[in-house]
């Protein structure tokens, strides 16, 4: 996968950051690919880059306008259709990652062809997947639950990879949704599958590998939300990860979109051994994430420290305070460096 | 969805019986629409209905070949096509529940359209869905669930419905596979679903409804499988069933096509309550459904009331021996008639 760089980011007219969280997501681990961005009036998210038309950002050297945001269902609003048209005769290309693929839009592929200008759909790939098979694969997995959706699974895996790496460990980040695929400039969307193949995917995406490299694979959903635990419990299943990282979110009291109740960490611990010990008889978790972000540092600090003491894990903020203490108990774990 | 009956079954040349269980489901549920059969060299499954050229059973007054068989991953096998286009010459309509579009295949799309003929694909739909809810419906829902893949969940499901309904208990068979759909006309192949939407089409499948109605739905996979436990969950959620019954083949030892054993019937049992909590509280087991095809009679009738009893649960099989156990028991813990 090659799009080219720098890019504008389109936010839409979305009516809150998580909405953008695409945006945020690249803008975040990627800002050197990022130019400005682009809104729509109503837009109640926004990021740290300038404000740009289509002709500021062409002149000053923009690429691609990555669609940066969706509204529920992945489904492109009509009145989003004029801007990226617009884009497109500007001369840029456009990388979305939607549930339709944006060539199957009349005007966006007319101006596309008319330009000569590249359609990049992130949640969908040309491979084929067979079913999942569950047998044990050489190489090691860490894999990134939730509590809840949009509560930094993606952010913790970026980070643990990181965190690898910095100690030299051989690993590599697995992305399995549209914003991970951008960053990583690779990896399949695994909420875009067909639903016979999501844990065949997800052995494509962590394939067999050297016995002591790591693949850290970004979770989805969560196996406690009503819409979306089929898929979280394809791709453990896929996944077969040797460990687990919790990540959770402190301030929400229902689960995202749905009114169902945040399930406790404990049981997100308990259900992901249960449910994972069917392809890893050896699934572990091996930390806590804890997405701060709506705290003040003594408060983050004070949460993490009796988060940690109650669940006999290490844990922290792998965003605001780093991941040593999960990577040092990883380390430990499997006797790694 | 109006197919034009009757219908040849074609086998291909499957290597056994398994590979052809939708000729046997629409034959067995449905014998009136089906007039022959027509298989290739090497087929190892066969109906009760006669081999037919395609001459003979387009005299005979066929109107729809039905794709009855399927090899491993849903795929169209190359050497089959030639069939398949010769059908449409020989004026026959086309029905089949692959993961491909037949009109996705250039020679059975020009020879459909050469003679004006329809390619049913059974596992689309023209329908979108939104991602599921969670929330409680009206109306009640019976959902039966397996051991494995192919061990009856399908069987049991038409069988409890026609049971309900010669009580004068209102209810419908909700289909959820091919095959179903070939049966009842009418349902989404929840397997071909993408993924994000598997327990929204699930809702979809069985709205609200009157509080006294009862949605018998066709489960698919089976939680304890490594190839499709994510369909079987976001099925069980979307489905919110008040009631379930467990399916179970006795003479299997490794689940289908995997090398992952046979959970046993309480730990079937056990999971759906558990994972199936979380959009009812108030499900509950309400039979075993024991398919004995491979047993003799005494066999099966020793090994149901063993099973029963160890279970505390009405047992039968609902092919060989009707659903009546299962049905008084469930008119009698919802209070029916």
């Amino acid at each position: 996968m090659s799009i080219s760089k720098p890019y504008l980011l389109f936010l839409g007219d979305v009516k809150d950051e998580l909405a953008a969280k695409t945006a945020h997501g690249v803008l975040d681990w990627r800002p050197e690919w990022c130019l400005g961005q682009i809104t729509l009036p109503g837009c109640k998210a926004h990021t740290t880059l300038s404000e740009m038309s289509l002709t500021d950002a062409t002149e000053a050297g923009a690429k691609t306008m990555v669609i940066g945001c969706v509204n529920a269902g992945g489904i492109l609003p009509d009145h989003w259709i004029e801007t990226i048209v617009d884009a497109l005769n500007h001369g840029l290309d456009i990388a979305a990652g939607l549930h339709i693929e944006l060539g199957s839009i009349p005007a966006i592929a007319e101006a596309a062809a008319k330009n000569n200008r590249k359609l990049h759909d992130l949640r969908f790939t040309d491979l084929t997947f067979p079913t999942g098979k569950g047998d044990k694969r050489s190489g090691k997995r860490l894999l990134t639950v939730g509590t809840d959706c949009s509560v930094g699974k993606k952010y913790s895996a970026l980070a643990l990879q990181k965190g690898l790496a910095d100690r030299n460990i051989s690993s590599d980040f697995c992305a399995t949704g549209q914003t991970g695929i951008l960053i990583a400039e690779r990896g399949v969307a695994i909420d875009s599958v067909v639903s016979d193949f999501i844990s065949g995917a997800a052995e494509h995406i962590s394939p067999a590998t050297k016995d002591d490299h790591w693949d850290v694979i970004e979770g989805q959903g969560a196996l406690h939300h009503p819409s979306f635990a089929g898929v979280s419990l394809g791709l453990l299943h896929g996944s077969q990860p040797d460990a687990f990282v919790v990540c959770h979110e402190p301030t929400r009291s229902t689960m995202r979109g749905v009114s169902a109740p945040i399930p406790s960490i404990q049981d997100v611990i308990d259900l992901t051994i249960q449910l994972g010990r069917l392809t890893n008889p050896d699934i572990r978790c091996v930390g806590l994430a804890i997405n701060t972000m709506m705290l003040s540092e003594n408060h983050a600090k004070n949460l993490i420290e009796e988060l940690g003491e109650a669940h006999k894990l290490p844990a922290t903020d792998p965003v605001r305070f780093g991941t040593d203490p999960i990577i040092d108990h990883i380390c430990a774990e499997f006797k790694l460096v």
